[in-house]
């Protein structure tokens, strides 16, 4: 295993090579890729179950053995995800802005490769994959840093990934996996700057914290989620129920699930008796303020403590509360800034609700776990932005890119 | 004087009505605050005077004096950045994509401001009114933070701006300045996270350091130009002379003067005697590298130290190449990623160059003194950022944004 800077410089010297690849060349090596997984999936799997039983020895949680878990299913769609961003619209070379200034110069603000990306997750295999594509379909060249408990899977994955695109044509150090699980070699990779451009960092807040504080590399970390459904007064009822619902129990492990529900006053009557029997039924806890024990009787008391919590799991706050506004006070106030929902058959709530609530994402009338790069047709995601610099939101191949200003003048000089 | 935290929940508070004010309430705010510039362009000039006076009495450099001195030109110039800036297109509320996905929910990608900025920079108080107005553009909440030499300017300045876009019915915490010039002062504020979303510093590599180092609220930083001119054999010869002029000469103490020129072998018998004369009257002190003193003999030798160095004055450095990629090579191994200029008449060097020089800007035929906001027609820069994240290059009101996801849907959930 060579050291992290050397491995850094490889990937340097790879990602100029990237940036000289043809969008075609991209898109063909991303589909042979593709095929390559599809190919060797037993010895994908098979390399899987190493980890998998290796991960049952140390009594991981089964949540945690899910995740981790691949079988034909999973490695299939994986394969899908890589054709998907195979065929999206090349993010590099965009222009995203023309003009001329007063002095004759044309001015192009194009879009271009960012270089190195450095990225650290845990657990889920597919990631592998799905970041490699990511930002091999933005003309990088990335650096790899899963979790221990999927060095075997991971490995294997990399290695075909790797093998496929460089097939193709593209540099063999395009996509590069730090096999050594050692934490230290996080916070090494976080301090290559001048060769990493950008790390992006998929686990806990506390890790990304971490990582921030020992790097000097710019770290976009995936951020917590502490997402809201507000039912308005206008709101279908059936619909609120099933969005209400969706969000909090299709999932409830991951950051893009909702925590708190905040119902308006005028339709509390009519939804909370029903929702919560459902919610009951499902075995989610419910934590309500007075106005919303009016008509869950059964549920705790909810304490100040719970409308910030991030639960990942079925435990759920529920407020009710007298207009738009309030509901927008209280996300603005307590919300991560993730995703927040307002059901409402109302324009002017909608509006309000839209433009007043400061998150990476506001939906109306759809559920809070519909945010996420696959459904919104990215292919994959390399993670949920909470920040509002660079990318914000999910973010695909377009946001591991930046821009240059190229000028195209005859002579322009400063008077 | 209050806290920094106090006076970054006015702030935040601010921020939420700015974000509510239509576009052509700005316009006219900023109109009205150019007109208020205007009128008081003799209290300014006055409240300046202290200043210069006490710089004088400081025995500060003359060019900081120069920096420093406003005169009613300089507040009428002002005054027109601001129209200018008036002027733009709103950069809030563009839709920056738009799809619907299979699920048929419709996605856009709206532009919504960041928020709170604050600003910290140095001397020149054309910054105080040029940054507020930039960041009210963008429907921001700003807090300045100005150098202590410039404290009786900058404080009249955020006292006209302030009054007049309130006037407008813009919120009167929409600009504030933090007149305590303390430097605990500086890190105090890039710790307010959750209050203050943006830094944004104007000053030496170290102070940018230093911040980043201190804060937790993210920095974006003015960063070091260490600027090339590169002299095709292609070139015009005169066009190439004119430009590698004005790139050293014209204002040198900047971060988008030139500090190295690297000439093609086979024009540089042409170029390099009648330039190398040209720099000498001008008082240029140069240090070349053995190809380069053939034909400049009385030029210092360049030795290793020479090539990555941000000199900042009269001084530069001179190297001759056998070929566009050894420039290109050059300049990624020694440059800032600032702004390199090509000179040349060949289409295919000038692909190759514009392709391989990764830095904020790449200019073709245009002086490296161009890399400017008000040249490019933003009004104003709020700096240039060599940064590749967020913003690259010179930073206008569109730089002070985000963006928000905003989804429509009709009850979708996630099966």
């Amino acid at each position: 295993m060579s050291k992290i800077s050397d491995i850094a410089k490889r990937a340097k010297a790879a990602s100029r090579k990237m940036a000289l690849l043809t969008d075609d060349a991209r898109k063909n090596a991303l589909k042979k890729a593709a095929f390559a997984l599809r190919q060797s999936d037993q010895a994908i799997i098979a390399a899987n179950k190493k980890d998998v039983a290796s991960a049952r020895k140390k009594k991981y949680a089964p949540a945690l053995i899910d995740r981790l878990t691949l079988n034909e299913k999973r490695v299939d769609d994986m394969a899908r995800a890589l054709e998907e961003i195979a065929e999206q619209k090349d993010p590099v070379g965009e222009v995203v802005e023309q003009w001329t200034t007063k002095d004759g110069i044309l001015i192009k603000k194009v879009r271009v490769p960012l270089g190195v990306v450095g990225m650290i997750y845990e657990s889920r295999p597919n990631v592998t994959a799905e970041s490699a594509a990511l930002c091999f379909k933005a003309a990088n060249a990335v650096i790899l840093r899963g979790g221990s408990e999927a060095i075997q899977s991971n490995t294997i994955l990399a290695k075909i990934f790797s093998e496929a695109v460089a097939e193709s044509g593209a540099p063999k150090d395009a996509v590069l996996l730090i096999t050594d699980t050692d934490r230290k070699n996080i916070y090494e990779l976080a301090r290559q700057d001048g060769l990493v451009d950008l790390i992006i960092a998929r686990g806990s807040e506390e890790m990304v914290r971490d990582i921030k504080k020992q790097g000097t590399v710019p770290v976009l970390g995936h951020g917590k989620g502490v997402c809201h459904v507000y039912v308005d007064r206008s709101a279908h009822p059936r619909m609120a129920e099933d969005i209400a619902f969706n969000s909090k129990v299709q999932r409830p492990g991951v950051c893009n699930a909702m925590e708190t529900l905040i119902v308006h006053k005028a339709i509390a009557e009519e939804l909370l008796p029903v929702l919560g029997q459902r919610y009951k039924n499902a075995g989610v806890e419910l934590r309500a303020d007075d106005g919303a024990r009016k008509y869950i009787p059964s549920a705790k008391r909810a304490s100040e403590k719970d409308w910030p919590m991030e639960y990942l799991d079925l435990i759920l706050s529920v407020k009710v509360v007298d207009s738009v506004d309030q509901a927008i006070d209280h996300i603005n106030k307590y919300g991560s800034g993730h995703t927040d929902v307002i059901v409402s058959q109302d324009a002017s709530s909608v509006e309000r609700f839209v433009q007043g609530v400061d998150s990476a994402a506001v939906f109306h009338n759809v559920s809070t776990r519909m945010h996420d790069g696959g459904v919104f047709g990215l292919g994959a995601e390399i993670g949920i932005s909470t920040n509002k610099l660079h990318a914000r939101g999910t973010m695909g191949a377009r946001d591991l890119t930046t821009t240059k200003y190229v000028a195209e003048g005859s002579g322009q000089i400063r008077k």
